[in-house]
């Protein structure tokens, strides 16, 4: 082990930091590290937290986190922020969130952009995860913003993903619900203080009844994040689940179905690297000018393109 | 021209929803379609409407669709829904929408789900857009649903892109605020009689006032979309939007743009379906296992696994 590596088992924040760093950037050198340290991932629970923007995650988050360190735990926070599709940067930078937890000792924080294109969470989320792993973390939470593909892809990678709404937030998310259901493994209803709240726990009690072919019947918890309310319940549900799949063997189902994806992403953003490199390299400028003149069409060069660069350059 | 597209060139109802879903299935025979009518494209407008949840997209969609058919245009929709990650059908299926608009001669309406993870939008974007535009429709309206990749990927195939917000959707959109700055051409405070509207306007104006690279400054427009208010007003911004594309020669810039984005997502798709199922051949389980044993970590074996589908099967 070099010194990163020495210092990143321990758990030492700056080099998690510098690993992290690298995995954003996707670098070999976040491979490497990976590669050597491998063996020391697999003990933390990954919890992911995700729903609609302005339902109160990051503070639902926040207060998991206190829960969690004051019963002695390690923690891990990466927050999937939207990334800047022009600047490459992420939107939220160095927001100032949960200021107050970055410094606890055991609590690891990191906002993420949503850099590529090749799905809602970024490219180094599971190495990030990993290297969380590797560090020590009991748990690691990632959390999403925003409904699309990032939570879609949070099913892929947490071991319990929690999904948040709130009362009222209007016909699109009465709408998306269908589709959420089949995505959260615990419900919560934050915001509970307001009207409506009761209304959308029994909405959502009902579309969870009419699906009876899980084995895992997610339950629906009422909190008040800012007020510090249903916390408890919420992990006690967390942990419940954690047993649950333990003891049926999904978590590690879960887990070789998540590294089988792992690999794959990995063979995929390579190709996808390389590939755009290749078609960056290809000044196909001149033919595209036949394409807006009309004389060729954007398949049929789409199709040369692809024999093209399949045949001489892969 | 065989029957499908004759009827498609003429406009018929059927034959673009058929010719649609060849796209969105991403079959060869919408390529096929669009190899043989690609000329006829280029003369619809795209417009883009987007926004977080809840913020009233599709009632403002509707309103402005109802604006442009009573001055004689033909208008085709397309609305991009969140796709089951499971089940792969649409969230919002044959959802109940804009019922009396789709009755209309005029008027084309289509959902679309966010299938494949290649970026928020559906891998058929691109050629239902296209068929719209072959089928002689004026406008061509993507509506995307929530806040993130679909956002993002709007920018690329739309002329101009309305950014819809609402006032009082929590801080996460706050949040998501300067992220969205860089995408829309056009701001909308819809349901603007909401306590908040004006603070939401000015933080709004404020925030573009700070970009002074442009040569378009967005502007910033309150509708009331259900009460049909400010709906004029926001026809006459696309309208001079239009204007200022045609005659600045962005239009031309912008579209051409598109069309090589087209090519790299059809070639990249099509090389992504490929490998896909060559690593789905390649029962690669009795290696996994070796992983899941951690006799080789994923990374080592992403990377003989690339050389070994790059080498020998490409």
């Amino acid at each position: 082990m070099n010194n990163l590596e020495e210092l990143l088992v321990r758990g030492d924040k700056r080099a998690i930091a510098r690993a992290i760093t690298y995995a954003e950037n996707y670098e070999e050198k976040a491979k490497e590290i990976i590669k050597k340290l491998y063996k020391r991932s697999g003990s933390a629970y990954i919890i992911g937290i995700t729903g609609p923007p302005g339902v109160g995650k990051s503070t639902l988050t926040d207060k998991l986190v206190k829960n969690l360190i004051e019963k002695g735990n390690k923690i891990g926070v990466i927050a999937i922020d939207p990334t800047s599709p022009f600047t490459g940067g992420s939107i939220l930078g160095d927001r100032i969130r949960m200021q107050d937890l970055s410094l606890h000792p055991n609590v690891y924080i990191r906002s993420m952009g949503t850099r590529g294109h090749l799905g809602g969470l970024s490219k180094g989320t599971y190495m990030a995860t990993r290297i969380l792993d590797i560090a020590g973390m009991d748990y690691v939470f990632i959390e999403t913003v925003g409904v699309g593909q990032s939570e879609i892809d949070i099913v892929k990678i947490a071991d319990t993903v929690v999904m948040v709404l709130a009362p009222g937030l209007g016909d699109d998310v009465q709408a998306i619900k269908a589709g959420i259901m089949e995505i959260g493994e615990i419900f919560v209803v934050n915001k509970s203080d307001r009207e409506g709240s009761d209304k959308t726990v029994v909405e959502l009690n009902m579309m969870l009844d009419l699906d009876d072919t899980k084995d895992w019947r997610p339950p629906v918890v009422k909190t008040i994040a800012y007020e510090n309310k249903g916390i408890n319940e919420l992990i006690d549900k967390i942990f419940a689940h954690r047993e649950y799949l333990i003891a049926s063997g999904n978590l590690e189902k879960k887990r070789n179905q998540r590294l089988r994806m792992e690999i794959i992403e990995t063979v995929k953003n390579k190709l996808m690297n390389n590939v755009f490199e290749k078609i960056q390299q290809k000044d196909f400028d001149f033919k595209l000018q036949e394409v807006i003149d009309k004389k060729i069409d954007p398949y049929t060069f789409a199709d040369e393109l692809y024999r093209d660069i399949f045949n001489k350059n892969l």
